[in-house]
């Protein structure tokens, strides 16, 4: 059992109640509620039995995974943690979310990153393929292709989650957001640091392709569709094929904000 | 029984003949093709059964599922009337689409339009947590990613499916046609009227960002890989990140045309 | 049997001691690598057996996937040359990638495209519908929309492997290396000849949209994000939406080095 | 919906209470109650969804088997009314079953008998082809055969349900009770009346055989192990084999006190 | 392919119009009988097919067990022929089988000597593990548990089919009929020669156990619920606890007849 | 862990033996050996893990048993050796089991006496309905009915498995040996102790029914077929229908020599 399920755990509890409330008032839901939440004593079950419940396939057994997930939740309880922040990263900053529980039971994106976390663990210890394994079901089961070495802090929001791309020597700090359809890749095929550094509270909009061992500065924002290949530095926005400066981001951390519009008159 | 299945059924009737010459043809797919549609009775049925099959999972049984789906149709025929204008839209835009049957079985865009269909009824009748349920099984299964609340007519095509994005507060007119890979995003994260709103005709291309509450004029068409983050009248073409007029519109609805090319020399 | 099973078979004797080693270190893929590779008797066996497992739904049975993929595999041998020239191809060009199993188990981009060239055989055969009903399956399975008619040649990487969308008249000749989200659409809803012609030792980047019978000459780069809606000669670079020539590629063959970085000064 | 289901129905009511308590007190059942019981407005919808579960195989879809469950129950009241009996029976009679949502959720024989039910209901309707597969899957779900032509009455106990074999002319009338690994067998192969007929009231023990077209009387007891070759008069005992008169029966309706001893003194 | 598919085959050539005409009346089975009959080009492939979907499970996947059949089937075409003779039995002595497609599809006897028929093919060609994995799925498919060494011959009937339970050194000669729940059974716990040698032309009614290396003389008759334990002499019948000679069978050879009853007066 | 899982578990090591030996030989079963036994820690793992794949349905997950039966395993020690005294038992008794992974992996008795084990500590914790849930489950899966209250010791062998029936009140002492299709049954419908004891020592043939609230002393012998309506003093042979004492029993310990037969010349 992870450190963070001792003493209190804030938001278990408070999903415990959402998904109570659920039960009664969808028979629907009934089911899979009381198999997926309900029945477990902890958060970190609750995951190890969701995340394995959609990465399982007919020739790799839910039980080996819900096992797997567990040895990991259980060896670092700074897994359990981060995806706790992920989970208030998006009741935090995603108007349509207002429970706890729903991004932990319905949110694609969030799915995706704490696969990836499992996974990192996995090839931190030197269990390279069982990772690559897990890099093929994460891209199959939500669309997103994260390399298993690649570096990802806590408190990220990805939003609606399909079609991220994340290279072996990319590195995201903590709390950043994360629009659909981004890639953050590498160019060439030299092996070596090649992918990009995010920055904390950075915002990258949909369909940001961000290419080359280059930096996003903290708090910059990247408008959606732009094509990032020089540095960014902090607290701009850039926007367009190949990306500009247009002027500076409208707060000190817009992964906080969310705001995706960007002023380009100044273009 | 939806009021739709009364009387005559051109559409039912005619996939009937498809399918029935289809399983004469390929011994391969006559199991599959008995089983989702020749044993049923109406259009209605099929849609439910099929439907079910692919948003099913360990966790959710499909008799569940199909059932929740009659539910809903047999409710409000005006959902079984705009799935049938939603294949009859891609029989007549679609040149590779030569059946009916082939959007029916076969097109990711119609299986998770008809799937929003179901869980937009729900949304509607104050099942929150089920649509919630069903808005992740359409993204897994489709990558296909509508909040429930969107609201979208009838005659439309999702060419292709995958990646499609839309928020809660947006509105599709009737006869719109849409590629892959676009976005109706809102921005920023106060709640309210914060999403696009697409009149009658329009045709946006493959991977087109639009952002936050503006209007896309009837008849208009967004040129591929544009993100537009102003209003856009009616019947012009726009193109580019950000999306800038290049021209009118070649014709009074894109939308049926299909055309996605644009004309960039007035640029 | 295929005939490229004959004799030696490189590639597979390489990927069996591959395995062989994985399953010594890594026990919880023990299962699955003794199922899907090591009980076969040869490569083409070995992928039957994974596609049928990627491809089975509850209404389709994997044994009938099974054998329709080695009745393709054991017709025309040229089918499995050009399967293991993609698992070259990855070798080669991306440097994640150390070993032959890794893109035969896990990238989804060589599962779409050797998915894509069984069905292009029944294509090619007469069996349109069975056709379609993989297209439909590649689609769910891999994000991956390839019309069943369209001409692909060996050797292709497909990086990443989702959102990938070629339509009925496109030709891809070998040696093309393509990243994720990348369309090559037609335009207009006439029939005939109305998809791109790439040439052999094209580099696409991420998020091209190539639309219209335009053809891609040898060796050029188009750079991510890039909207391309005229010829492009040989040996050029393009970039932007709508895509302009930039300079010339930095190398004969662009798809051999996946060098996506694109020098944009000369703009 | 059957008649049976209209205004009130008292086990119906009950077993939903019963189930509400067991979810309450045993989170691991939750989610099987909720999905087979609780979410379900009638009794005749309980049974459909139930047998489905446990006919289903991977050639033959859970939702074809409940819509056809629920037809037969739909369109002949009385199949429910049975059923409803069969529940009565077990609770009347078995000392170990003390709750209406035992039998209907745990007895394998209720569940055969009552997959004969629905079985014989369409045999009656001109459907053998399907009956036969139905008394295939009956056999092998809970190893009881029936032969779908049979006629069983109502208020009928098959305690522990394995082994039951019961041949196409052979006839139990109501309120019979009878143990494991019981033959109602014909004899020879000629077609014709040639199975036994099992008057009301009668025990039947555990192995008994009883071969041919003879009759066991109103009231009669079988001794278990017996092999019963000629009739039997009302309200004797019989045992042995092949089984001899040893005493009159110990009640009226053996049937309902199950005492399954019987004295040999007198042989 | 085995030999018994060259030129014709006439119990495959009736069993297919047996079961189109099927597939035309009863639109439930037509998905079952497709992909179970009608899409394959020999009896043995359906065989193959139709024992895989019995007995493979979560950890032993269908794929395998059919290749596994069909190698025994090609390698060894007697065992298709021996099936043949076994459906051929049921077809001629059961009353209530009126077609070659019944036995095939829907007995689950023939399902289970089918299954002794591979099993005792591999335990005959080194693979004990195998034999014994095999023996088990048998056993919980169909109720019947065959030491995987036993000798049975062709053209037997195994009635109604659960119980079944053969030594490892018992030996059955053709043209046996045998009802349900019948043993043959060894005693003690040394190994060697220990288990009953059934000649051919025996009919052995329901619940018969015959224990120890002792012979049922050809043409002999046991009545049901009999335990033999002396040998029995050619064309007699035996019956009670334990067995004894009570007159002459009734016939040369009592199987092929099946005429279960016995006269005791004599005794 | 339970505490028969410290230091050595010299059942387990040899386990693992075999198994790796198996794996090597038979290729087709290595995945499922895998799976099973060879990726797991410890004893009570593996059979947590195959009992579950065995009890699971698509109504109840196969990690939630998995966990369940885990959970008895680590609660009461006492339930992991009275199994491993179980295969201890058909590895001394049964000629045809040579390995201790034998009974483990493929025998129906083991399987259901190891559930029987897990389901008894249920029901002695106040959890009757999920104890009646697995009732119905390990009747369906391995034909065998025990009241979960019933009393078992350890160093049993269930022979071939089906058909086993016990009651509420039954006890069964330590190292006896029950063949198949016994049944230890109650008579009438009074609660309170009504079911057979069965001393430590005893044999039980095949098809034995033993009826009521009488002891079987120690060392007996029933011969197969017999239905056993008197109590049986210790060390003597009973035979028929009712049940004779015919001699003694021809060894102190009838269950360790497994000779079946009896002299009935007494009789």
């Amino acid at each position: 059992m992870s450190q963070s399920q001792h003493s209190t755990d804030h938001i278990w509890d408070t999903i415990r109640q959402e998904v109570e409330t659920a039960v009664a008032n969808e028979p629907i839901l009934a089911s899979f509620l009381h198999m997926t939440v309900l029945r477990h004593k902890s958060l970190d079950d609750v995951i190890a039995f969701h995340l394995s419940s959609k990465l399982a396939t007919s020739t790799m057994d839910a039980r080996t995974l819900m096992e797997l997930i567990r040895e990991a939740l259980d060896a670092d309880p700074q897994i359990g943690e981060a995806m706790r922040a992920d989970i208030q990263a998006s009741f935090d900053r995603d108007p349509a979310c207002t429970t706890f529980s729903t991004p932990l039971l319905y949110y694609k994106g969030f799915h995706a990153l704490a696969s990836y976390r499992i996974m990192h663990w996995l090839w931190q210890h030197g269990r390279q393929t069982l990772a690559l394994f897990l890099q093929n079901r994460i891209s199959e089961a939500f669309t997103v292709d994260i390399h298993p070495a690649a570096h990802i802090g806590r408190g990220i929001m990805l939003d609606h989650g399909h079609g991220f791309v994340v290279g072996e020597t990319a590195v995201i700090e903590d709390n950043v957001s994360i629009l659909h359809n981004v890639t953050l890749g590498g160019t060439g095929k030299e092996t070596g640091d090649r992918h990009p550094k995010i920055r904390s509270g950075v915002l990258i909009g949909a369909g940001v392709k961000i290419l080359g061992n280059i930096e996003v500065g903290r708090g910059a924002k990247v408008g959606a569709g732009s094509v990032v290949i020089e540095p960014v530095p902090p607290h701009v926005t850039v926007v367009g094929v190949p990306a500009k400066i247009v002027g500076m981001a409208d707060s000190a951390e817009p992964a906080l904000d969310m705001n995706q519009r960007f002023d380009c008159r100044g273009r």
